[in-house]
Order: structure tokens, then sequence, then C-alpha cells
């Protein structure tokens, strides 16, 4: 038995890129995109990534393991540089369109991308990163992607950079040649994909997934949400953001119709799910908001499958979409797991329960997907799992086959997150409820910790949010001589409503949650620092909080 | 880039035996195992699996690597060894119920396994097989599994041996404990399972598969049938066959429901299927022709969907079960590959055409599931592909993540099958047609070289089969003076029926099939060499062939 070992035959690199050569085979003359009055099949999209692919070998140069980056919205062409640039054995780095010119050049020196491909309408954002770039450092080559995928040969931005802009994306395209052999990994590790991460609580990391970690991440996300054959899904999540959860992979294994689409309005969502009878869509949960707040929908005549993630959705926001007809899903994953790893999942008993008690169940992030092997929250004082009693806190930790490969030249914060114990460390803190479902509270670096009890900022949020004129809120700790850190709450007011003051506040939130949770200071500001995705800087927040030094000595009780 | 290698983390070993720990969290409360009046939750098969693992290290002193072995029908305590022993660290070795006890002796002896759970109607042959074994081996130890999981501390059957029958499954299960830590696999490329092959070719082979190669195998299959959460499973295929297609362990992945059952006739399968409301099941195409041609059966009032392998389905059949409310899926596997590796998905711009062109259609075996990186057809003299015409023999070949470890204690029979080219050789004869789907022709071994031409003794045998007169036929290759080869058919009659000659047969085929194809002799036998499990054996009569010379020299026009 000792002797039977892995060969060539068995151990032959899993990798999701077969996913398409299989789709144009058995959905060959089936709709694969559909994007305005652009429409393509399996067969046309899988020649398309083929052409491109070689482009990239014979045209451009593109060597096995060179970065190839993109800034685009979801168009057909940001879908098959998800297959085209690693079939060409190059690493394909996302970025996102909501990122700043500065942040970008960063991103791209960082990556040492050796091209980049452009959406025309962000043509502004790149000309100014290119220009921000250190002069002994030679930006990527630039190539811009036609709207609507229309053959123009002349772009129709400025260059005033000297580029060599002899390409666009479908003059580079139809340079390839349709029966190129695509370049397959030499080993399931191989790296594919490189994702940075929208930076709460720190400087922008580049996150490695290898073939076999999105091979895994994609067909797990599949089993997970139970997806059929030949779905129609809908691209309200954004394609850049830690590739889009993995469904432009997954699209093509199950052989999907992709609407794409620039940028969307609860209006226009509802008109493309009637349209194309849309039966699957994932949404960030500010889109889950606008969907239901929206005035004046009729339910819809099918249900639609929606996953969602980020934060679990509030009650009035689930009942309101189900009542609509769509069938809501909550999970939880992070760019360094490639897809959803923890999901929700749904007991049909629950559907018995009262509204509030189902959307308090489904809030909770749940159970580990097929393809991890292993979950749990750890003490971060003992190092052991903590109680399954829904209230010890403690670092969510994973292991399992879409764990990132690691940080790009970042061999300290890999090691800080893959560590010798074999667990992956989330940074993210939790509860595992006494039914084993996982619950999240905070980031690990948000929790504080008061006389040594644990305070979960999200929670204290949660409370601040509820009241009527905070439109914004954030707790963080601040540094005191006797409690070692109090809760320090920054909040910014809805400018229509009363202003209250700092007691009001306390006041407020004393009514609400133990003493020892109320923060011992409410500062006001106009608006809270944040992330280009739109989250809260807490670490510039925490910042101040030190800043302001000690708090002062204060009773508990 | 190149610094970034596996870590404990991401290359947690992909093991199917989580999907039990997930089930019972997931799906507690909810039926696991219906047998007769017996029926289990989740959690209580999670308990008894951990229980009888427990036991297995504990009371039995198993150790890693062990060769635990069953002779079962589809009970529930079939069942749970799929989970108990590999979770106790051993390897499960499933021996089919229709072996001779010589054949079982064989394969204990060369398997070297440690103990045996039998059922305790197989009693008779494993005592008598217990009585081959040769007096310097010791035999395995033997615990009987009483029927319906009852507890029965006093063994039923004769004990001439002086075993030590201490145990019985139920008894031994009860000892253990339900907070096992299980056994978890040091890497994924542990052995889990050896099944041995029925042995239509050759004696039988252990093949031997890994945690990894079982844990790919049981979600692809899952994503390839799209099968949905929480199906009725209705256990007609036997486990003891290839672990039933790996289904054990898929249908705890997505918390089925699995009507165990002993044995059983169409009728009692249309029984089982109205009152459990089944919606999921495998069957060998003799049980979907027994379904079709039960006489007096309504359409079923839900679908049901059916997965059959193996050979592929008659015309008629897949009419008459199609018109019955059952959706046939055909596809491909061995008990090398693990589960089907090989599905005819199905495009619905099929579902417009006649029946008769549906039906060839679906014989076609497919195209690869999604957890196969790639399949072929290769020519047997220079190794290339062959042509994509639908004509063109040569040998399928495969290579992917459930291709087997390896053969146990048979280093040439896995070198011949594990090329080093990289390719798992099937010895299976097939096409590949324009559409890239793959069609079966024959096994290598059987495929018979004429005068340079390669003829598939299926296709012969495919045309004899369709003679009034005749009951079984196979056709092998006689030696022959000026073409190499020629076919020598060997067949059977029904007895009711007016018997042909040689000429009639002869002639019957020259009508039907190019002159070269024709077989040159027809050799009547009472019934044709048969494995245990009802296969014919070709080298027998290959044998017989071989004994009777070169064939008369015939000009072939």
């Amino acid at each position: 038995m000792d002797l039977l070992k892995p060969s060539r035959a068995n151990s032959s690199p899993m990798s999701p890129l077969g996913f398409l050569e299989r789709a144009a085979t058995v959905y060959g003359d089936c709709t694969s995109i559909i994007y305005n009055e652009t429409t393509y099949t399996w067969n046309q999209t899988n020649n398309r990534c083929l052409q491109l692919a070689s482009a990239l070998r014979t045209i451009i140069g593109v060597q096995r393991g060179d970065v190839i980056s993109v800034l685009s919205p979801n168009t057909p062409a940001m879908s098959e540089l998800h297959f085209a640039v690693p079939m060409s054995g190059a690493i394909l780095n996302t970025v996102s369109t909501r990122l700043d010119a500065r942040t970008v050049s960063i991103l791209l020196c960082h990556s040492e991308s050796k091209l980049i491909f452009v959406d025309v309408h962000s043509s502004s954002v790149i000309l100014e990163a290119f220009s921000l770039f250190p002069p002994e450092i030679q930006p990527p080559v630039l190539i811009f992607i036609d709207d609507d995928g229309e053959d123009t040969e002349n772009s129709t931005c400025t260059n005033d950079f000297d580029f060599n802009l002899e390409f666009t994306y479908e003059s580079l395209l139809k340079r390839g040649d349709p029966d190129f052999q695509w370049e397959r990994p030499h080993s399931e590790w191989d790296p594919m994909v490189l994702n940075y991460t929208s930076g709460t609580t720190s400087s922008p990391k580049g996150v490695v997934h290898s073939h076999r970690g999105i091979f895994l991440a994609s067909v797990d996300s599949l089993i997970d949400w139970a997806v059929p054959k030949q779905p129609t899904f809908l691209w309200t999540l954004a394609m850049f953001h830690a590739n889009g959860w993995c469904f432009p992979w997954g699209m093509a294994a199950v052989g999907a119709t992709n609407i794409c689409l620039r940028k969307f309005t609860a209006a226009s969502v509802y008109n493309l799910i009637r349209q194309h009878r849309v039966t699957h869509m994932c949404a960030a949960p500010i889109v889950l908001s606008m969907l239901a707040n929206e005035p004046g929908i009729n339910p819809l005549s099918n249900h639609v499958h929606i996953l969602t993630a980020g934060a679990p959705p509030p009650a009035s926001v689930l009942l309101q979409t189900e009542k609509l007809g769509f069938l809501v899903s909550h999970g939880y994953g992070l760019t360094e797991t490639a897809a959803m790893v923890v999901s929700c999942a749904w007991k049909s008993e629950w559907n018995k329960l009262p509204a509030t008690e189902r959307a308090r169940l489904k809030a909770r992030q749940g159970v580990r997907t097929l393809g991890m092997t292993e979950i749990d929250v750890l003490d971060p004082e003992s190092g052991s799992r903590v109680k399954r009693d829904g209230l010890s806190l403690g670092e969510i930790v994973l292991r399992g086959g879409s764990i990132l490969l690691g940080y790009l030249k970042d061999p300290i914060g890999t090691s800080k997150c893959l560590k010798e114990d074999g667990w992956f460390y989330t940074g993210d803190v939790g509860v595992m409820h006494p039914d084993g479902y996982l619950e999240i509270k905070d980031r690990s670096k948000d929790v504080i910790i008061s006389g040594g009890e644990n305070i979960s900022s999200v929670e204290i949020e949660s409370v601040l949010y509820s009241h009527p004129a905070i439109n914004e809120a954030a707790v963080v700790a601040r540094p005191d001589e006797r409690w070692g850190e109090t809760p320090c709450a920054f909040v910014s007011l809805k400018p229509e409503k009363s202003q209250p003051s700092q007691k009001d506040i306390i006041e407020f939130c004393r009514v609400k949650m133990p003493h020892f949770m109320v923060p011992k200071n409410v500062v006001f500001e106009e608006s809270l620092p944040k992330t280009a995705t739109g989250k809260i800087q807490k670490f510039v927040l925490r910042e101040k909080a030190k800043a302001m030094g000690s708090a002062r000595l204060v009773s508990r009780f």
C-alpha cells in the first residue's frame, strides 16, 4: 500500500480553465454572455478566449508567470479575461474601478504588471496612474477595451504618454488563433490570480490563489448554492471584487447565461430580471437594500436566488426581498478564501419561525462549505477552541483547499495568517453557537479589551446605528490607565435630524447594553474616513483615539 | 511569486469523511437512512460512525493503513462502514456478495484484511472462504452484522472455526465513543478504499483510491448529475460495486435520505419510490430494463432521476422508462475512476428529435465531467489522437483527480495503465464523434485486428443479439494465417426457438455488416462462461478460439 504514490495521470493539475472547453462542447450553441445588444455563445466565448490567449503569447510576448492587470466593470471582455489571461500562462490581477489613480499606480508597481487592459471609461484614471509611476519604472503595456465589444481600430482616448496603442482589445484578439493549445499549469499550485484586498485595517495586500484553489472554490460554491445547469446569472457583483466570488469560472462549469452590465440601478436590475428570466445573482448587502426599498415593485414571476455576504442582511430587508420573490442565501468569505467558504445552510424547520427569528438565524454566517476541511473559533489567549455557547469570542480560523497561497512579496504577512499550526487566521472575531453555526462579531483588530473583557465594536455600532440621528458609526479602542482600553465612538450625524450631544448618545447606549460596553467618549465628525470600496478605515480612527490619550478614570458601574 | 508554496492550511487533506460531521450539523434531525422499519437521523448516523470507528481503534486495535473488508448488501451497516472504517484510519474493502467462497478467500488473503464485517445471510460463504485459507495464514477477525440493525448478543450462525464471535456489529458499535476524534488522513494521497475489479479480462485486481480521489469523485458526481440538497436516494445500486459510484459519501454531502434495501424486484422498487417519494437512484442497465418491462405500472407522480452506466440503454427501454416518468442519465466510469467520469450531457435541443435518434445520442458515453482534466481517444499504432469522425477506433485515455492511485501489490499492472505519458489507459476502445462526444466500442483486449482493420467485437455482438434465436453472444479473435485474426462467435441459443445453423447465422450477419466483420466461425455453447457479477469471460473464449488453430483460408470478398 505504501508503494502507491501519486502519478501524472491522477495528479494532473486541477484548474477551472478546462470548464470553458467543456462548455463549448456541451453548451456550444447556447448563450454565454448577454451585454446590451451583444450576445455570444459558449463556442464563441471559447474561441475568443483562445484567440486572446494566443495573441498575448505570440504578439505581446507574454510569458508564463507574468502579471496582467485589468481595470474594467462587468463587460464581456472582463468575463473573457478571467479565462484568456491564465490560459496564456499569465496571472490575472483585477483592479477595482473604484480606486484612485495613486492606489492604482501603487498596485501596478507592486504587482510588476506587464500589461493592463483598461475599459475606455477608465482612461483618465489609468493615464494619471501612469504619470505617478516612479521614473525608473516602466509602466505596463496599455490596451484599451472598447465598449460593447465593438472593434474600433482608432482608440478614442487621449494619449499624452506616447504609449503603444497599436491594439485595442478587439483588434488584438482578432490577431489570435482559435486553435491555440492553451497553457496548462505545470502544477496545480501554480499561481493563477492576484487580488488586492481593500485594506480596512492596513495597506493593500496582494492575495495570490493557485489553479487548485480556484478550481476547488468554484466547484464548492456551485454545490453549496445548489446551482443547477444552465442558470441565468445577473452580474450585479463586480468581477474585480475577489473575481466575483469565482462565478466567472463556475458559470462556465454549468453553462450559464451571463448577463453582463456596466452599472445598474434597482429599476434596471428589475428590468433585466424580467427581460432575461434571471435565476441567480450575487449582491452586496447594499444592493439587497436597494432592491428591497425600490418603490412600486410587483413580486417577481419567478424566484431569483440571491447570494449575499459581507454583512448580515437586516430583518426588514430580508422580509421585503423574500416577499418580492428573492430566495436569499447568506455566507462568508474573504479575498483570502477565493469564494464563500462558510454559508448559512438553511433548515426547512426554520421556515415555520416568525420573521424576526428567521432573520436572526439567517444573519449568522453558518457552517463550512464542503471544500473546507475544518473551521473553528480559537480563544486568543489559550489558542484552544472557544465554548460553543454563542457568547465566547475568538478568532475564526479555517483550513481547506481554497485558502490563499500567500501574500505577494509579503512573507511576514503570509506567515502571520498561514501559521505553523496549520490554520489560516482570518482576523475576524466570532462565536460558535451551540448548534455548530458560526457568527461573526468583529475584526480581531477591532475588538476592545476592557478590564479583561472582550468587547465587540460591531455590537456597539449596531446599537449606535439604531439611533435615529446617527448616520455613520465606528467604535475603536482608546487607551485607558485603569481598564487597558475603553470603547470610543466616532459618529457622523444625519443633517436633517436634531443634533444629540455626547451625553444623549451615551444615555441611549446605557439602556441597550451592559455598562462596560458603553462608549466612554463620543466624537462627532463630518464623515468617517473610508477606503475606496467604502469601508470605514478603523485604523485611522484608532490613531485618533490613541492621540487622545488615556480616558479619564470612570467607575465601571 | 515563486516563493509562494503550499502550506498546511491550504493543503489540508481533502477527504469525503468530513461530509458526515457537516451533515450532522446542518441536517442533524433529518432522516439519513430508512431500511424497512428502521430509520436514523444524520445526528444518529454521525454518532454511530464515530462510535464504530472508536471501537475499531480501542477495542479491536485497528491501526492506520489496516485493510477492513465488508461482505454485505445495502444495509444501514454497509452505509455506515463507508465512513466508520476510514474514520478509524483503516482502508475499506467492500467485497461483492455475488462472489464464490474461493474468490472471497483469494481477495481476503491478497488484501491482508485484518477484519471482515459479514452480513449474517452471507455466513456460509465466509465460513467456507475461511476454510479455504492456506494453513499458514490467519483469517481476519470476523464480525457479523445482524439484520435490521438489531442488537443480538448471541450470533445465530454456526461457528465451527472457534472464531472470536465476542462482538456483533451492534454490540461492538455500542462500546465506542461518539465523541471520538476521527483519524484524519495525514496526506490527501493516503489510501482510503480498495475495490477488486470483476475481472472480465483477467484475474481480479485491487484498485486503490486515495482520500483526495474519493473526495473529488464524490463532488464531481454531485455537480454532474446536478443533485439538489436533501434528495431521497434509493439504493438499487450495490454499494459493494465500486462503492456505489461514491454516492454513500455524496449523499452525506447533500443531506439525502438513503433508502437502503437488501434485494429488490421491479414491484418493490415501484412501491418504495411511491412510499418515500424517491427523487434519485442509480441502476445497472438490467435494472432499467426490469423497470421498463414491469407490466401494469402507472406513470410516476413525480419524476425520478436515474443514472445508468455499464452499457448504453436500448432505445425501447429508454422510451418506456421516460414515459413512466424516469429522467435517465447515462455515463461511463470504471472501478479505476472511482465514479462516473464521462457523462452524456444532454442538450435541450435534442428533446425535439425522434425517439430512436434520442436513444442513439443517449447511448453515447459523452463528455468528461468537471473533475477530469482531459480525456482522449488514442490511436493504438501512432499514440496520437484519433480523428473526431465517430469511426476511428482508439483506446480511451483519461487524466484527472479521481484516477486510481494504483493496483495493490501489482506494480506491473499499475505501470501498464498509469503510463509515463501521464495518461490512464482504460483498456476500453472508443470513437470520438465530431461534436466531441465519446462513444465506447469495445474493450481493447476484445478488438479483433483482421488484415490491419480494427473490428469491434461489441458491434458484431449487437447484430448477433438481434437474431431471434440467440440468447447470449460473444465474439473474440481467432488466429488466422492470412488475416492475422478473424472474428469467431460463441453463442448460446434460446431453447424454445428453432435452432439455426452456423451458416444461417453467418448469412444473417452478412446482410447487416461489412463482410470483413462477419464471423468466420460460430461456436454453439450451452451457456457462456461468466464472472461472479455475470459478465462474460472473454479470456476463456479467447483461449478456446486459440486452441482451434488458424481459421481456414477464405477470401474476404
